[in-house]
């Protein structure tokens, strides 16, 4: 059986704790990465090193600020020039790409992922002795094509292409032929569909955060709660984290 | 004509400085990234502004500490860990690549300059309102396959693909159809190829970097000043840094 390392962006949100629950259970090696971007509060982060404590992952959170100041163009990265437009769900396929679109948001996280990734596999090849045969690796986000449609970083042909040049330019797929998988569990998930797979899965959504507000609850107001809601609303499940302490 | 948009990975070194040039002689309109690893001396990032100064370059210097903890895999990321082989110029293309070899390092500082890129066109084709037909854009790298011939990241088939994954993964590639181009124009030079062409274009040497110490003047005696001195040496010039004030 080969040994399957994987790295996962983790959020601490509902998305990316359902993803890694699922890569536990799918027999993966997994090593958690949280990415801050100088936050005023640290709810966030706080939720997901409770989600990989419970999950029993290794998690390296890492200060990545200075990407707001590059990928400026977004309403995300830079509120005070764009302002985010209300009913932030786009239905409508032929619209134009969101403002909301954080520019190459995705490819940035898994390329520093794949870093990682390729390290702890060069160290089970090179220093552990494993065969380039008996190992796999992927890495896992939690990105989805329902409630974003459009963003052109959540689509299967950027994640293959990707794939493929993190191959083309690393050592383990050039020198040992271990190719880079990107798993993208969610992708054509609606956020019911994630609720019933991540209580199916006993994912630990009591410790999740999805809050774009710092407080000691969820706000219940904001975009973020609004959409998390909804999913559990339509999957006919009570929030875990509505009553965990 | 057209108007082209560039982002330079600018060290303050030798090549990337003399990689600015050539692109600023093309007539790109060139914005410089620097980034840092938290280094003890800012000898070099001090180079760098001086040299986007001489260049008329806007320079955007960001930390990317982080990324010794997730690229760590490597002599260069984790030299507690790795030794630096002696004579860390390979010659034997067939070789393994060697541990100077830093995971993903130029797939991640691509794609943080992407993100900068296209930032910059999608403010010159939604806020400026000019033709998506005008506009070229282009990242430059001054990666070099001849000094360290076996680096994966360092081969055309990389940044080919590369580009295809930024253009499928991006708003200006999928919506305005803007491709990326990645610009290596170093990448076939020796050392003492691109000492004369620094020359022959009068990029402004005299405020370059290269040496791996802090010290006041270069030390004469790192791998990176001895590749230096040789490349100067076999072009015959004598270093205009060595007698800058």
């Amino acid at each position: 059986m080969k040994r399957k390392l994987g790295v996962i962006l983790l959020s601490g949100g509902l998305d990316s704790t359902t993803a890694a629950t699922l890569a536990v259970q799918a027999g993966y090696d997994l090593i958690a990465v949280t990415v801050h971007y100088g936050q005023i509060h640290s709810r966030e982060i706080d939720a997901a090193t409770r989600v990989a404590d419970a999950l029993g992952l290794r998690q390296e959170v890492v200060d990545v600020s200075f990407f707001r100041q590059l990928a400026w163009y977004s309403a995300l990265t830079n509120p005070d020039r764009f302002e985010i437009p209300e009913g932030r769900v786009p239905e409508d396929m032929t619209a134009d790409i969101p403002i909301t679109y954080v520019p190459m948001r995705n490819t940035f996280l898994l390329s520093l992922a794949s870093a990682y990734l390729e390290s702890q596999v060069l160290n089970v090849l090179e220093l552990e002795g494993a065969s380039p045969d008996s190992v796999e690796a992927a890495l896992f986000i939690a990105a989805n094509a329902i409630d974003y449609s459009g963003y052109p970083d959540c689509r299967p042909e950027f994640y293959d292409s990707l794939a493929e040049t993190l191959r083309l330019g690393s050592k383990i797929g050039t020198q040992y032929g271990v190719p880079f998988t990107i798993e993208t569990p969610l992708l054509q998930m609606t956020k019911a569909d994630i609720v019933r797979q991540a209580m199916s899965t006993g994912a630990p959504l009591d410790r999740t955060w999805s809050c774009y507000e710092g407080g000691v609850a969820p706000c219940a107001k904001c975009d973020s709660c609004l959409l998390r809601a909804k999913g559990f609303a339509e999957a006919g499940v009570t929030d875990p984290a509505l009553t965990a302490e």
